[in-house]
C-alpha cells in the first residue's frame, strides 16, 4: 500500500516514524508523499522514502508547494488492482477534511485523527460516506476519540454484532482528565483552579490559549462522532457537535479574550466560584468531573460538568490525563464495557493512526 | 463469505442467532453448514440456510454423521478468487482444534473462541501460523481471552505498531472473578468459600465440576494465548499453557475427587484455610484476587490468588463475573491501558466471533 502523509507536527512526525521503524522488507507500506504546511514531496512507489533519519531533511530541502489537486491526480494514478492507496491527514485543517469525499472518489483511502470533518456538518459527513460506498475505499478514524484507545473500533463492533448501545458516558478530554483529577479529589479543599490550569500548560497538556479547551468543543465533536458510529436517528448530536448541549467552563467575562497569556491572568478572578463547586460536590461525597454522554434511550446528548461519588470509577480509578468511556449495551447491561488509558500524546494517537493503516492491509 | 459452523451449544447457538439476524440482502455471509457432535448439515451456497427460526429444526432433523474430511474437501471446492470460506469452531473440543492447520492449508478461515489449539503445545500452534502464511487463510481468536472484549486485538495493534509490552495483569477468568468479589470485599469476613463456590455454580457461572475453575488451568490458558501474541521468545508460556506458574485453588485432599457434587459436598472442611487468607488480606488493607500476570521483563508468567489493596482498580472497579485487562507498555506507561466488562456468557462470547467474522470481509 501506499501512503502519503498530509501534516508533519508533533502528531504526524511520529506517525512517520512509527511507520518507517517498520523493517521495509516486511511492511506492507511504501511512504511515497509528505507535506506539511509549506512544502511537499511526492516519490514514483519504486523510490520510496524509506529512512527514519532522512524523511524530515528529504522535506524540508523541497522547494515545491503543497497542491491537493495534483496529489490526488497522481496518487490515483497509482492505483491499479494490485496497489492500494492511502492518505494519512495528520492536520486538524478544516480545509483538508473537506478534499476527503474527491480523493475516497478517487479510491484513495482516508486515515485521520483530525475530527473536523467526522464532528462538523452532516453534509461533508455523508459526502465522505457516500463516496466511500461508491468506490469502496475506506476512511478510518480511530485515533478521533481516545487517541490509541480502541473507542471506535470496539463500538462499531458491538453495532455490527447486533448490540443495543443505551448510553456512552465517558471522560473524552485528556486536558479535562489530568484538570479535574487535579482539582477536585474528593476533599473540599486543594489547588486554585487556575493555577492548575496553568502549571496543566506549562505541561502541554492545554492548547496555547486554555479557553480552546475549558469551551468543551473537544468533548462536544468526540461526542458527534460516536453518535455517528452509533448511527441511532433520534440524536442530535448527528447533525454536528455544535448540536451538542455544551456547558462551557468559561466565565462567561473572560469569552473572546484573545490570548492564552491575558486569560491565564484573569482567570483567579474566578477561583471561588470553582472552589464553591468542589466544596459542593465534596459536602455530597463527590467530586467534579468534566464528561460526555450520550443517552441513546433518553436522545440526549451532553458534554459538562458532573458530580460522581468518590467511590465511581471516574473518581477512583483515573489519573495524569486519562480517557475512561463506559459503553452501556443490552449485552454489556448492567455492568458496562469499560475502556480507559492515556487520551492523548503524539506517541498513542500516532499508534491509533498506524493502527488504522494496519487494519486495511 | 460462506461459514460452516462447528458446535452448537450454548455459544454457537447463539453464534448462528447472531449470525442470520444480519439481513441477508446486506450480509456478506451465507451459512452453508452446522455441525454438532452427532449430527451435520452441508448445502450448496445457493440453498444457503437464512432462517434464525429453523436452522435448529434443520439440523436436528438431517441423518448424516459429522465428517470433517469431507467438510473440508466440499468446502476447499467452494474456493476461488470471489469467494472465500471461513470454519467457526464453537466447541472445546482438543480433536477439532487439531484440524485447523489442515483446514488453513486449504484456504479456510479459521474463528474460534476455542482456545484448545492457541494454549496447548508450541507444535500445534506453529503449524497453524506456517499453514496461515502458506495460504493466506486467516486465524482469528478474539474472544478466547475475555469473550468479547478487545484484548487480543487491542495486545496485536500494540505489538504491530512497534509498543514494547511491559506487563500484563489481569482478572481473566469470570467464574474466578465472581467468587473473589464476592468473598474477598475487604472485610475481615463474609460469606464462606464454600458457600461462595456453591452460588457460583448454581448460577451456572461454573463448570459442572467446580475443580474445572478452581484449577486455574482457564488462566493460564490465556496467558499463553497472550504470550504468542506478543511473541517475547523469554516466555516460558510460550510452549503451552502447562508452563505457566498455576497455583491451584483445589485442596490437595480434594484433588481428583470425580464428581462436581462430593467435590461441593467436602469443601466446606477447608472453609477456615480461605477464611484466614481473607482475614490476613483484609489487616493489610487488601482483598484476594485470582490474576494473571504475563511480565515479559522479568519472563515470568503465573496465575494464581494475589493480595491488592482495597483502592486498587481490582478491588474498587471489578463487580459480577467481570474481567480486567491491565496493559503495561513503553507508551502506556505509568499508567496502563486497561479493559474491563463481561469475560463470560454466551452473548458476548458469540459477539467476540462475529465481530472477528466481520474483520475478515
Amino acid at each position: 500500500m501506499l501512503v502519503a502523509v498530509v501534516g508533519v507536527g508533533l502528531v504526524g512526525s511520529e506517525f512517520v516514524n512509527q511507520l518507517l521503524s517498520i523493517p521495509a522488507e516486511s511492511s506492507p507500506f511504501r511512504l511515497i508523499s509528505l507535506s506539511s504546511s509549506s512544502r511537499t514531496v511526492l516519490f514514483e512507489p519504486a523510490n520510496a522514502i524509506l529512512s527514519p533519519e532522512k524523511w524530515k531533511t528529504i522535506l524540508s530541502t523541497s522547494n515545491e508547494k503543497p497542491d491537493y489537486e495534483t496529489l490526488t491526480r497522481k496518487l490515483s494514478g497509482f492505483i491499479n488492482p494490485a496497489t492500494e492507496v492511502a492518505i494519512v491527514d495528520n492536520t486538524s485543517s478544516d480545509e483538508i477534511a473537506s478534499l476527503y469525499p474527491q480523493w475516497l472518489k478517487a479510491g484513495i483511502n482516508v486515515i485521520t485523527p483530525n475530527k473536523k470533518a467526522y464532528s462538523g456538518d452532516l453534509g461533508l459527513y455523508e459526502q465522505i460516506v457516500r463516496a466511500s460506498q461508491e468506490s469502496g475505499a475506506r476512511f478510518l478514524n480511530e485515533s478521533t476519540v481516545g487517541a490509541g484507545l480502541p473507542v471506535i473500533s470496539t463500538l462499531k463492533e458491538l453495532v455490527a454484532t447486533g448490540d443495543k448501545v443505551k448510553k456512552i458516558e465517558g471522560v473524552f478530554s485528556g486536558t479535562m482528565s489530568y484538570i479535574f483529577n487535579e482539582f477536585s479529589t474528593g476533599s473540599p479543599d486543594g489547588p486554585s483552579f487556575s493555577s492548575v490550569v496553568s502549571v496543566a500548560r506549562e505541561k502541554g497538556y492545554t492548547e496555547p490559549h486554555p479557553a480552546d479547551d475549558l469551551n468543551g468543543f473537544d468533548v462536544a465533536r468526540k461526542l458527534t462522532i460516536l453518535s455517528r458510529a452509533i448511527g441511532s436517528s433520534s440524536l442530535p448530536s448527528l447533525q454536528s457537535f455544535a448540536s451538542v448541549k455544551t456547558t462551557s467552563l468559561i466565565p462567561p467575562a473572560l469569552e473572546g479574550i484573545p490570548t492564552g497569556d491575558e486569560f491565564l491572568k484573569r482567570l483567579p478572578e474566578f477561583d471561588e466560584e470553582f472552589d464553591k463547586m468542589r466544596k459542593d460536590a465534596s459536602k455530597e461525597g463527590k467530586v467534579l468531573r468534566f464528561v460526555g454522554v450520550v443517552d441513546v434511550v433518553k436522545g440526549e446528548v451532553k458534554a459538562g460538568l458532573e458530580k460522581y461519588s468518590t467511590s465511581h470509577p471516574f473518581a477512583t480509578s483515573l489519573g495524569g490525563s486519562d480517557n475512561i468511556i463506559m459503553f452501556h449495551t443490552e449485552r454489556y447491561s448492567p455492568r458496562p464495557l469499560i475502556i480507559q488509558g492515556a487520551g492523548a500524546g503524539a506517541a498513542v494517537t500516532a499508534m491509533g493512526v498506524l493502527g488504522d493503516l494496519l487494519k486495511l492491509v
